[in-house]
Parts: C-alpha cells; structure tokens; sequence
C-alpha cells in the first residue's frame, strides 16, 4: 500500500465514523524520546521518517508538521504522497493548533489516539473543539485498525538492576515517594513514564532502542501498588521482587479500564507533561485530580553516592573505549577507505570490548566535514562518505553500562584543516573546558553559568543554537530532565544544580557547508568549599578522552585556558593508560602531552 | 513626648476605636524608596531610624520588623522602649504575617492607613482577618491623629523637564500609553508612582529628597486626565501645559472621592506593586480591575536618543567633579585632617560647580576604612571618622543633572595598604570591567550575564551579598526597575536588555572590620553586530573617573584584564582632561597612565 492508497483508506475511516480530522503525533504511550517501531503510525501514514513530526488529516487536506532540523528531509520524503509540509517556526506557517481552528467546521469532529497525546495538548484540542461546539473522539487508533502487517508490541526481557548498581532498594524508594504523598495528601500517584517506572523498581529491560526501559505503567497506592504490563517481561525473580513490594502485574491495557473504575475518594496525584490524554479522560470526574510536575524526576536526577560511583567507573570504561578509538583512528594506515558508517560501528565495538557494556545509550552521529555542520545528522546508506580528503570527524556517541550511562563527543582532525577550523576547534575546547571548570553557589541553574561557555564565542559575534548541557540518566534516559545548562528559560523555572546532579557540557560551532565541531564532557556536580558567602559548588569531569592536539591552536589560548586543557589531559593519562596495550599507551602520552605557548 | 508615652496614647486610641492590632509601614503614599519627613511615622513611634521597618502594635506587645542591615542600629535605638525587635529571615522569627495571623483574636480588628500599604500586602491581610472571621480598618491614620508637631505634607515647586532634555514631548507619551490602554480594552489608567507620573509629563519637583519628583497621582482616560496634587506646585505655565494636554489638577486627596465614585463602565489599569491599598479599595466592586505590570515602566526604562546623549554629556560632568575630587584628595596636604563627611559634602560641591546640576541623586555614602564594610554606611556626626590612618576610603554618591542621573562608587587608597585589600582591589576592578565589556544576545537579561561579574569571586570561594546592578532613571529614581543584573531572580521574570536602557555595574567586597572595597560605573546598553546569530547587544560605558591605581596589583590580572584597564584610563583621560586645570591634567596623565606586567 503506498501513501496515497493508505490516505485513501483513512478518509474512507473516516467518512464511516464521521470525523472531520484526524491527528497523528510521533509519540508512543509514555512521551518516550524514541519510540519503538509499533509506535510509527506517522512514518507509516506519511513516509517521513524523522524523529519529530504530525501529521493531520482532513476530508480533503493533509498536512505533516515537522521541525527546521528535518525540512529537506521531509521535502524529499513526502514528494508524491499530497500531504503538504508545514515548517515549524517558520513566518506565516500556520500551526497545528491554527490549523485545526481554521479547518475544524462548525459542530466538527476531531479525532485521535489519545493514549499518543501529552494531557496539555489534549487540553488545548478541547477548547478548539468547545469554541466550534464540537466533539473529540480520542480512543480510536484508525491507522492501527488497517495497519496489516504493524510491528508487535516490544515486549523483551526485563532484569532487575541490582543494589550495588542501583545503590538504594526499590522498598526505599517506594517509601520516599509515598511520603510525597502523604504530604500532597493523595491516595494515589500515576505513574506512566518509563524510565521514573523502572528507577524507581530497579527494573530496566529493552523494549525502546537506547532506552532501557520497560513498557509499562504503575499506580502507587499507600500500601499497594499495580505493574500495568505483559507479564512475559518478567521473570520469577523480578516477579518475586514485585511481590515483596505489595506489586501486582497486570495487563499492559488494563490500566484504562481500571482507571476508569477509580472510587471518587481517590485523590490522584500525576504530571500533566508525561501522562497521556487518554488516561487522563478516563478519571471519572468526581475524582480529585492534582496536576503537578513529577515529584520523582527530582530524585532521580540527584544520583546517590553508589550510582555516583558507578557512573565514574562507567566513564572509565567508556574513556577506555573511546581512547582506542582514538588511537585506532588517528593511527590508521588508510583514513580514507573508513566511512562515516564504519567509524560509527568501530566505536561502538569498543565499547562492546567493555565490561558492564549494554548498548548504546542514543543513534550515533558520525559525520564527516560539512555533514558536521548538520546538528542531528545520523549517516544513512545513502548519505555515507568515506573520510577520504582533509577534514573535522564528528563523533557524538553513547553507551549504557550496568553502573552508568555515557555520552561523549568529540571532533577529530583528518589530514589538513585550515587555520579558522583550528580557531573554531580551539574555541569549543576552551569553553568547554571552561564551563567544566566553573565554581557556583548554591542557588544556580543552568541559565546562569551557561554565559561561562558561550562567552568566548559571543566576544566573537558566535554562537550555537542548542542547549549547552542536558541531564542524564543513571543506567537511563541519555536527555532527562530537569536539569539543563541553557541561557534560554522554558515556561517553567529552571532547577538549581544539587550536588551528585549529572549534566553534559557540549558547545559546538557549525559552519553550514564546511565543518561542525562540538566537544562533549560529562560532568557531576559536587560541592565546594561552605564559607560565610554560602555552599559553593563545582564539577567533576567524568568523561576521560583526549581532545584531539591537531585541532589546537595554542595562539588563542590564555595561560589560564592552557592549564586547564594540560590538566584534562594529565587526568585521561593519569586514569586511562593503565588499560591500554603498550603502543597505545606510548601515542597516549603524546597525544595528552602539555602545550605551551 | 517619649516612645512609651506615644505608644500608650496610641493604645488608648486602639482600644477607643476596638482595635486589636495597628500596624505602621515605612512608606509615602506612593511605595516610593525614600519618603519625606511627613511620612517618617514609623520612626516617630518607634524611634528607629532606618529606611526599612514595620512595626506593629497590639494591646500588649509591640515589634518591630527590620533587615540585616540594621540589626545593631534597630537593638540601640529600640533599647527602653518595649518595642521587640524582630530580625527579618532569622531562623525562628515570625514575619509580620505570621505574627499577624499568631495575634490577631478571633472576630478581631486589624487598622493600618491603607494608603501607606500595597495592593498585594493588603490582600494578604485581608486572608489573614477573613480567616479569623474578623474586620480590617484601612483609613485610619491613629498616630497621624496625636502627632502635633508631625511635618507639613511636602509642596515645594514642580518644573518642567524641556523637551531638548526629555526628548519626547507629554502629549506624544500619552499617546502611547493611550494605544496601550486601547490594546487592553480599558478606560482608566490609575497611575500612582511619583516618577512614572513625571516621566509622563515631563514633569519634575522636590517634594522627597533625591528623588525629584512631585506629590501626586495621575488619572489617564482616552482623551483627558486629572492630576491629584497640590495646585501650589504649579506655576502658570506648567497649568497650561497641563491644559494643553487637557489634565486638569484636583487636591491631592480628592483621588479618593473620585475612585469611589467610579462609573460601573470603567474598566480599570493599575499595577497592584505601586498602587496603595486604600485606593484599591475605594474601587466600586462593579468596577473591572485589570491589575497589571505598569506598563509605562518599560517605556522609561528604554531611554530615547536625546535621553541618552544628555546621560552621556551629565556622566562628562559628573566626571569632572569627580576628577577633580580625586585629585583633590589624592594630592591632599593634610588628608588625616579630612572626616568622612567632609568628603562627602567636598563630592557635592565638585558637581555644584557643574552646569546643570540639581542635587544628589541618594544620600551619599562615604566610609573609611572597616565602616566601608557595611554596605549601606551612612556617615553620622556620632560615627564620622578622620581618615587618620593607612586604608581605604570608599565613595559612593550621584547626582541629578537637566540632562541625566549619575551614580558612581570609587574606592581610593590612602597611605599604605595590604597585600590582601590590593588582591582585593584588583579583583573588584577587574570584574567591574569585565561585566562592562560582555557581548551577548539579545534576549539575555542580567540573571544571564551576572555570572561575567561574579567568576573571579566565586573560583576564589568570594561573593558580594547584593546585586551586581540596578537599573537607573533620567532625571529619576537612582533605582529604577524593571531591569537589574543579579544572578537571584525574584518572583518575576527578568527583563530582557534593550538598546538605551541605563544600567549600574558595582560588584564589592566586604570584609567585616577590615575593609569594603566596591567599584562602580554606569552602562548604557547598545547594539552590537547583527548576523546569522542573531543581534548581540554590548554595554557603553558612562562613567569616566580613574581607578586608583594605587590599589591595583597587576600579577592579579592577564592581559585582557590589564587591556581593558588601559583602554578605560585612555579613554578618561581622553575626555575628561580638556576639562581640567593645568596641575590636574597633569596627574590625570599619570592617574591613568597605562599599566603592565
């Protein structure tokens, strides 16, 4: 069935329950970052495969919204299919919201799967369709209902991640989110984001690329608690586990059906950002609802000392991993016969080389010259070069391991580059040192020390137009929040850093048709020195990879940035060459070895 | 008649009119910073003289509320007289709600004169006396009612602000702010602080020291206006410019009657943070409200061309005297027989000889040595001090000028200093121009580019406990809002820079008994380049007046720092000598002589 047949067999849906439009977001039950495949109904409707994007049907029209990152991309992709391409953000595109308030007729029906529809989104759907006098319809899965050959629903293995990983008991955790409760004063808290779920069990498991979670949801009662899930992820021990915490299995899709149920004394306590529309419209109405942010993130995000620990060893192996890399790189007999492809797939089997080693904690970008200066590039059969000529290498990769999660990036020099490259090379690596070497008072946030990184760039009318640091899971989500290290403010108030808080430090610059470079260390907060002025806080450095000295331009370094690049180097030597073979430990040394001016 | 006397005639009034509790802010009817002698009510019944305080009064107890500021001032001046001192933010002690809310009986009475309390304060009282079933009284001026020898209301004459100096005529301003209200469906603007209202009008006075501005509140409808003041303060041709502007002048009081007789129909603008209690609550329940931000706020902050040229031209004055003070003292026969306020009032009179000069724009601060630590230092006849040893004389003092307001802190070394105060020295000089020196992108506000000021303190385990910078006004305020630059934001969200507004930038260091070392210069926001960034903006610097170069130790500074030092001595030089006599030119050459390593 090709796009235009399958927009025809919508519409036909459509006509039979009387629905004007039909939406189809990107997102599967959870708001998961990446979605597994049973989630892409929208690459199925439409033929667009990136990341983020709507589609909306009408009687006549379709429209697919998507973001600046992925206009060519969906240009190309959507060519033939008649649905028409909204560029987000740009003048005079209309909205998703504008558009359904403009083609919306009077008494209209908008329809959805509500189970893939954030509940402030669906909210806002609700006072279009109010102001038209029409109706919402969001517990019909159209696509899904002629989605022949659609992928099963993931259902892998679980495993509980144990004690000596985790470093607090599910039994603990439980106790500390039910005082919440009680001092919210609420009976019950659903729970439906996968990666608070499975920290807060110690459970992981493989349904998600990258995100080892497990499909599911949990309501938390004040002795009791119920595991929305298939059964067959779980084995005795998990089950055993569930068991002692008073947690009980059921199926995955109960959950409606029970929420549906809810007695009216129940006062339900969830976060509108990660539940969905449906769950949410399914509360009986004379039931109490606290709409309020995840009390969990916050827990989760301050790592404890054990998965602090754990994190640190993790970036050990990962430095390991990534120094092979390196050498195996910057010593290689034929630079030019390895492709972006390649180089993706030698890291990673670096990494597999490593004790603990999960999987991949994101896709990895490895983009090559001008591909670099594409933010989100990932190398496609189709895009793939060979490194064969002069140029920046760009490699933005992760793993999981049993005790941490990793994300690095670095920017290798191939042959020749010119003179601005090494100025811009230069650039990113002193601010990015620079941030990592940043003391704070208690009381910041990411918007407030995020002017130590792009300082250098802004005296040079410079800049990057993304975040310069996200939190990290522990054994998690690469990007959790709420942490971030960003100028911009969303709507709501950043979080000030607490100490064992893990966050990446990431400015890049991108020159649109010749090279990008970006430079990524992991960083944990810990305190300073406490004094009459208040708790000062600092970072530890915990990725442990050499900064590629072809690169550096010691010219445009002050004495004060040239300490602090020898003393990183110093420490991935110091930490590192134990475990390398002789030859790499001998280049090693060279390649961490102290500039001078 | 003495504290205890006043405060047992206050009771007999209390119990005559069946009040439980009285409470007297520190305020003018205008929430304006300083109050005149007329307003000082507070400091009447308490004897406490500090700018800030609230105290409270029930049948038997008596408190006053004061911060850390004047903690050992509020104990002396309070001993004997049964007032309790309460130390605002100490652990333990009850903020005035609480203590409201611990007193108050229940059915009981709490007074205060509402025109001397906030909109938002008032209704946090009425919470409080809602929930214990009880009545607030808000006109009631007790203390005003015995205090027989209580100052006139302040009516000295208003003046006109000629449009060469304000740059843009009242009836132009008034059009603005009538789309405004246009854009906001509504009929009345109630606009009640005193530099809005002057701003407005191009209108300026003397009624409150250092604040030139006049008495009154102001009501804008679509075409015609009425001024509340007193008639006094108006000579005929600012009555027919007033006219002309179809503004006809009321009594001061007669506000009152008026919004009580408010017109159903009116939907009312006001900005609940400047507007009294008392008007609000004169305010027909059918009347719409739209509490609001005051939108003129923004517009003041933004200075035009003409605004800002003459800020420029009043900062090329109010060097000079500064210059000419510091030579002055700087080549003193005799400095040790010279006192704190001998200086201050010496300050003064270097701008009184420079044209355009008005008065002092806030009082000034002028301390030596370990007074220099306390940052709001004020010199008394009891604590002046010679400057008869070696240490270090801060200054902190401005002025209003026809053509802009001035603020300016120095910091002079006399005799011999440490090592330390000399690290200190160059670390506030060093940051101070650091801030002056930052790009960034527009959108930034000063919770963004704070931590440009605060690095060099917070890597050496250092912090100020004060903002980096405030806003200030033209011909106005010395602290004018919205925009600041502190990395602490407060409820509300920053202001973003915009071209021409007018900044401090003051960062200190304060050690207790020692010393206080604060360096300040004003910027004016201006545009950098624009490109495919974005628009950066940068700072203008204002203030041209050496930094002592005897407090200077260059092996603190790398040579950015040493460069930008050098580049603001040459650019003092470069204006401000053509304005000097022979001998004090000559110094200058060497006061702002180029330093290196």
């Amino acid at each position: 069935m090709d796009i235009l047949e399958k927009s025809s067999r919508l519409r036909q849906w459509m006509a039979e329950k009387e629905i004007d439009i039909y939406m189809i977001p990107t997102a599967d039950f959870h708001n998961t970052e990446y979605v597994a495949d049973y989630f892409k109904v929208r690459e199925y409707m439409t033929g667009f495969t990136g990341s983020n994007g709507t589609a909306v049907f009408t009687k006549e029209k379709a429209g697919l919204w998507t973001d600046g990152r992925y206009f060519i991309q969906a240009r190309q992709e959507l060519a033939g299919s008649n649905i028409a391409l909204y560029e987000m953000g740009e003048p005079g595109i209309p909205t998703v919201l504008e558009f359904l308030e403009n083609e919306l007729p009077e008494g209209g029906v908008i329809a959805f799967d509500g189970r893939t529809v954030g509940v402030n989104d669906g909210l806002q759907y609700e006072d279009i369709v109010e102001a038209k006098k029409g109706e919402i319809i969001f517990d019909l899965d159209l696509v899904g209902a002629f989605w022949s050959d659609r992928p099963e629903l993931p259902c892998e293995p679980a495993f509980l991640l144990p004690e000596n990983y985790a470093g607090e008991s599910a039994a603990a955790k439980l106790i500390h989110i039910r005082e919440v409760m009680a001092k919210e004063e609420v009976s019950l808290y659903l729970l439906t984001t996968l990666d608070d779920i499975g920290w807060l069990l110690n459970l992981r498991g493989n349904d998600i690329p990258c995100f080892p979670f497990v499909l599911s949801y949990l309501a938390i009662w004040e002795n009791t608690g119920i595991l929305y899930s298939d059964e067959r992820h779980f084995d005795g021990e998990i089950l055993t586990e569930l068991e002692k915490l008073n947690i009980s299995v059921k199926p995955y899709d109960k959950l409606y059906e029970d929420v549906e149920k809810l007695d009216s004394q129940e006062v339900v306590l969830l976060d509108p950002a990660g539940v969905n529309y449906t769950i949410y419209a399914h509360i009986p109405v004379d039931v109490i609802v606290l709409k309020q942010d995840n009390p969990l993130a916050i827990m989760k995000c301050v790592k404890n000392p054990v998965e602090a620990d754990g994190i640190r060893q993790a970036h050990v192996k990962d430095g390991v991993a990534n120094t092979k890399f390196m050498y195996w790189l910057k010593n290689h007999p034929d630079v030019s016969s390895l492709t972006e492809l390649a180089v993706a797939e030698k890291i990673a089997a670096f990494r597999q080389e490593q004790e603990l080693y999960l999987g991949p904690s994101f896709l990895p970008i490895c983009a090559f010259r001008e591909h670099a200066a594409i933010v989100h590039y990932a190398a496609t059969e189709e895009s793939n070069v060979n490194l064969d000529s002069d140029g920046l290498l760009l490699t933005d990769t992760g793993g999981h391991y049993l005790n941490g999660t990793t994300d690095i990036t670095r920017t290798y020099v191939i042959g020749h580059i010119s003179d601005e490259m090494k100025a811009h090379f230069t650039l990113v690596a002193k601010s990015m040192l620079k941030l990592s070497n940043v003391k704070f008072l208690y009381g910041c946030d990411g918007s407030h020390i995020d002017y130590a990184t792009r300082e250098a760039f802004w005296q040079k009318g410079l800049n990057y137009n993304h975040g310069t640091g996200h939190g990290v899971g522990h054994v998690g989500g690469v990007h959790e929040g709420p942490i971030n290290i960003n100028w911009k403010r969303g709507k709501k108030s950043p979080t000030a850093f607490e100490e064992n808080m893990q966050v990446t430090d990431e400015p890049g610059i991108y020159i649109e048709g010749s090279h990008g470079i970006r430079l990524e260390n992991m960083l944990l907060v810990q305190k300073a020195e406490k004094n009459v002025y208040g708790q000062f806080m600092c970072f530890e450095t915990l990725t442990l990879v050499p900064l590629d000295l072809d690169g550096i331009a010691v010219e445009y370094m002050n004495g004060e940035e040239i300490a602090l690049l020898n003393a990183y180097h110093q420490k991935v030597y110091d930490t590192i060459c134990p475990h390398l073979a002789a030859e790499e430990a001998k280049w090693l040394k060279k390649a961490t070895g102290n500039i001078s001016v």
